[in-house]
């Protein structure tokens, strides 16, 4: 058999390989998946390639004959029904081939253009910068059958599963494990209009298998695409993010209010409600499912596609909505010993849960770590991925509830804490959510003892500004963490957080409800008010953050760790607050300043990581069957610790890295204790 | 270590076993199966078994020690609990022992009840008379577990699953392929209550395993038994057989009229409604549905349990019928090419069908072999088990349709045919259904040709008594075949089923419609007409035993083969027809007539087999795959063939085990050709 060399582009790919085989084929033998879905029909189009000059290495090709079997009437069908995309991309046909259709007779250089390559990578942002490979749980294929006839009387379902298992089999090559036809499957439903569909569309039609085993959905004819929804959903908010399964794009994302708010504003009262009335569990069911069909309705119409199209949905939650939306009673979430009903993941049918994609598409929920460590703290490991590093990475979901994992790829040691809603803004005298109007950055001079802020919507400080009239309204969570940490640095609060006596400005006073500094004079505001921050609101940000210092301690006590190597912030909180304020202030443990990193929403990064890649969805079971839980209560430090950590940091040695902001680094006498062991 | 010898009645299996090891788990080793399902618990009580006094082969055991470990304490509180059994069967504790308790301290001789013993059997009529053994796919399974506390706050589900996965370790022994805890599903409406049930039952529960994977049910506290039903839907009848999957004892028995006869007589009118009016189908399978749950309802009430404590059924009926049940379509049933929507078995949610089983259960329906080769057939081929013959075994299930399998270990081929009405007393003129009142036998005298007669529900034939006066309704099924037959044989009709002219007998008339020949005078009957059989009658008689032995001969032909090694006649007919009478007509081909049974309802048994015996299951989904179909009118010869087939047997070479009754054993010119190739 003669053999010819083909080197690939743009990955530099180069091997032998025989004559006769199509560069499809032939690529795949050397490592570079090419796309396809119509089961190398000449139909699809998706494995495009491009033939460079190259006769390399011997050039000794006669011109009249090609080094490439000639184009055929398949393929010249298929490029002259496209002849915007060959116009826009300045291709001719014979220059640019399917890679299916053509044969290798000589040595060719290739090159495979991105839209072609399989294996799709979507780049997001995140503490690795990591690119997410778009392996989908549901695969496309073109089945075409002959009719049955007389002498062939074979079953529909049967039919098709044949050529399914053909069609599979020339995408991802015969090496590969996929099921014989006898071992699919077909969803009941799916299969209750299979062979009208099947008829009306002459045998011809685009089947899709969920893990590669079970067919949901047949089209008649040839389609390409499928979608996806990956939904977080927060105690407040929903967000739901559309996919192409196939390209990984994301065509769509919504948000709406999560409906449970009027039975509750945290999980507890949520718990609550579903305990004290015989069908509170069922209202709040029934409210996030309505919910999460209306943010399908909604970005489906953004996407300009039908909620059917959508074949699969990855959902994940803390594990009382996890629990409320597979309708499962949450008492138990909320009563000692806090246990989730389930830990695992699951796969529901959508028509189970009354979720309007397709009725036959799976609902897949991330599994839960613990009462408190829920679905969307998984979704955040499945973004992050702390258990692949060799550093001891710690992350952090500030929220009401705060969930935090620490650890590497030898152990995983997870905890939550309720830190309160203070560092949402809310119990602040002032506090208000990030909205135009908040300050959200603070500034104290250690000298004047003068404030300066920056406002939402406004540019620049405020002192930037020759007149400042009428444009605060409040401080929101950011600036709350600022204000505190500068009144702190500025030496105006003590390390227990007290207000000094006798400091002079006109700024610090004595108001309704004791001592209070004012950061905007009445005529700054829209409100007509003095915006101080008090004593109380002082209080209110120690107790949140000896909460979350408390955890993230326990946790590096038990791995035997004093600090961790990196610091992962997630939510939204993370993004905006001063990372060296809020280590200032002994929110989160000493780490050092460029090694701490907030990442956004991880938990929606996740849900979209585990809706895109199939495989994340096994790694995550088994890695959160194996992180170690420690619930907070139960340590008999826990008390003394807490109280220890309302102090702020005093001395230089256990926080290097904001050692110089510290003031007074004499020890204070009654927080000596604060970081013993 | 030290090893004892142990010997097991009654299976008399010896051998050496490790001191300390129960006596349970050293039968096992010994390939003899003891029942539990507590886990060894010394709960259930299923794994008791007699001590014998054997001190064999050495006898050297001094009086003070037991060659067993003492009764222990929950093994004594076990049967304080069940006086009467010991009184009973006159046992004593201490002869009687919990297998799963007692440990092995010396030489020991077992007795092994026939109620411990594992893998039980039921026997059941057959054709080979073969012992079913009850595998049941619902295995049952006492769980115990501690409850979480904030030390192990793991969720309910996977603490369940833990101790699942060491109690089905217990049960089957750690040595057999069972799956992992984490591999573990539990059905999602079960989750739902899974974590009420727990703690209500105090973390001791019984859990039921379907296919050794997926949890259906959790009760609390120890339950041992587990119902299934078994579902034949018949065109005419539904019958429902529910059964203990424990111990495959049939409980209830029940059935109904088939309600779509009010839709159509028989499946092509079904067929044909379901086509012409858009909500036929769902009034259908509505219609069927709804007699399944009201034969559930009735069964579990005869059987005195609730019908959530069935947790399975196997439903087989022909390909229409499966259509229906499914919802899905029947239509390309009814038209050519004749296609199912799918040969393979199922396995859907109860739920989904809206069947009143428990709603964790599956429904599993029997794969279907072609269009008029339904899943009836499949639990035939289930029942008597062709597949497994060295022999050519040839199947005849026969009803207004009938469908044959004929073949062995090596190959299975299938047809079907319509054989209409007639056979079941239909279309006869004075043809009824076998009821008090109708003619069973009838038997003419070739000399006299005068009859005698046996009527359902008198004693004797009509000749035996004094004084026979209007008793008679009607002719059924069996008596058509007989009357039929024994004109023939008589010499009343020819080989081409026509009335001979000029014999002399007062019962040879010309009536309304033909030739006729009375069989009962009008005051022997209750209706006070002449009841005679008419030309017309022999002629419909003709035209379906026609379609069922050109049926049979096609497929003969196709494995080349002169005659079937075994016939085997299955469905309420064959069992009352006279085999010889059957063959004279050539109803069927010619076989050694006690090689031709009659097996009753094969179907019925057949699901029933497949509810006890979930092995059953894949192995009739492969065996189905296998056959070969044909279908009758792509066979050029079919129409020729039939033609031919309408004639009675006349010449002795073919029918060697009738042709002692054949009468006019010169060859009749017009049907020469009858049996050419």
């Amino acid at each position: 058999m003669t053999k010819y060399s083909i080197i690939l582009q743009p990955s530099g790919s180069r091997g032998q390989v025989e004559e006769g085989q199509s560069i499809r084929s032939a690529a795949r033998d050397l490592g570079v998946e090419i796309e396809s879905i119509c089961a190398e029909n000449a139909t699809c189009g998706k494995c495009m390639v491009l033939i460079e000059e190259g006769r390399f290495e011997k050039y000794n090709i006669d011109s009249k004959r090609s080094n490439l079997s000639p184009v055929s009437t398949e393929e010249a069908a298929y490029f002259a029904r496209r002849p915007k995309l060959l116009k826009d991309k300045g291709w001719e046909v014979g220059q640019v081939r399917l890679s299916c259709q053509c044969k290798i007779r000589g040595d060719v250089l290739v090159n495979v253009p991105e839209e072609s390559r399989g294996n799709k990578q979507i780049v997001r942002k995140s503490a690795s910068n990591r690119e997410i490979e778009v392996k989908p749980a549901i695969r496309k294929y073109l089945v075409t059958t002959t009719p049955p006839n007389l002498e062939r009387p074979i079953a529909d379902w049967e039919r098709l599963a044949k050529g399914l298992e053909t069609s599979m089999g020339l995408v991802h090559g015969i090496d590969a494990k996929l099921p014989r036809w006898y071992d699919l499957t077909i969803d009941y439903q799916c299969l209750r209009t299979l062979s009208k569909t099947l008829r009306e569309a002459k045998w011809s039609v685009t089947v899709s298998v969920w893990q590669d085993k079970e067919v949901i959905e047949v089209q008649a004819g040839y389609a390409e695409d499928s979608y996806g929804a990956a939904v977080d959903i927060g105690s407040t908010t929903v967000a739901l993010y559309l996919c192409n399964l196939r390209t990984g794009e994301m065509l769509a994302a919504e948000s709406e209010m999560n409906p449970q708010i009027v039975y509750g504003e945290d999980v507890m009262s949520r718990i609550q409600y579903a305990i004290e009335n015989p069908d509170g569990l069922e209202k709040l069911h029934k409210a996030i499912i309505s919910t999460l069909n209306k943010l399908l309705k909604q970005a489906a119409k953004t996407a300009n596609i039908q909620t059917e199209e959508i074949l699969e949905m990855v959902l994940v939650g803390n594990s009382t909505m996890h629990h409320i939306l597979l309708n499962l009673h949450p008492k138990d979430l909320g009563l000692a010993p806090f246990v989730p009903a389930i830990h695992k993941s699951m796969d529901v049918k959508a028509r189970e849960l009354g979720l309007q994609i397709n009725p036959s598409g799976n609902i897949h929920v991330l599994p839960t770590i613990a009462s408190f460590v829920g679905a969307d703290t998984s979704a955040m490991i499945v973004a992050e991925e702390p258990h692949k590093q060799d550093e001891n990475w710690l992350l952090i979901d500030v929220g009401t509830n705060a969930e935090l994992i620490l650890g590497n790829r030898k152990r995983l040691l997870c905890t939550s804490t309720p830190t309160g809603p203070a560092l949402e803004g809310a119990h602040v005298e002032y506090g208000m959510r990030a909205a135009p109007g908040a300050m959200e950055r603070i500034e104290i001079d250690e000298k004047t003892l003068e404030p300066r802020y920056r406002v939402i919507g406004v540019t620049g400080w405020n002192t930037d500004h020759a007149e400042f009239k009428g444009q605060v309204k409040g401080i929101c969570g950011s600036a709350i963490i600022d204000g505190v940490a500068e009144l702190f640095r500025a030496g105006i609060v003590d390390s227990r957080g007290k207000f000094k006596q006798g400091l002079e400005s006109r700024r610090i006073r004595k108001g309704e409800s004791g001592w209070e500094y004012v950061i905007a004079w009445a005529e700054e505001t829209s409100i007509g008010r003095d915006i101080p921050m008090t004593q109380q609101d002082v209080r209110q940000i120690q107790l949140a953050k000896a909460a979350l210092f408390t955890a993230a301690r326990t946790l590096l006590k038990r791995s035997g760790l004093e600090s961790p190597d990196k610091i992962i912030l997630a939510g939204g909180f993370g993004s905006y607050i001063d990372k060296e304020k809020a280590m200032l202030i002994g929110l989160i443990p000493d780490c050092e300043l460029d090694k701490v990193y907030a990442v956004g929403n991880a938990a929606g990064d996740g849900a979209r990581i585990a809706l895109l890649n199939v495989e994340k969805r096994n790694e995550i079971d088994g890695v959160t069957r194996k992180v170690e839980r420690f619930e907070l209560p139960t340590d008999p430090e826990f008390q003394n610790q807490f109280m220890l950590a309302t102090s702020f940091p005093h001395m230089s040695e256990p926080f290097p890295h904001i050692a110089h902001l510290i003031p007074n680094r004499v020890a204070d006498p009654m927080a000596k204790n604060f970081m013993s062991k």
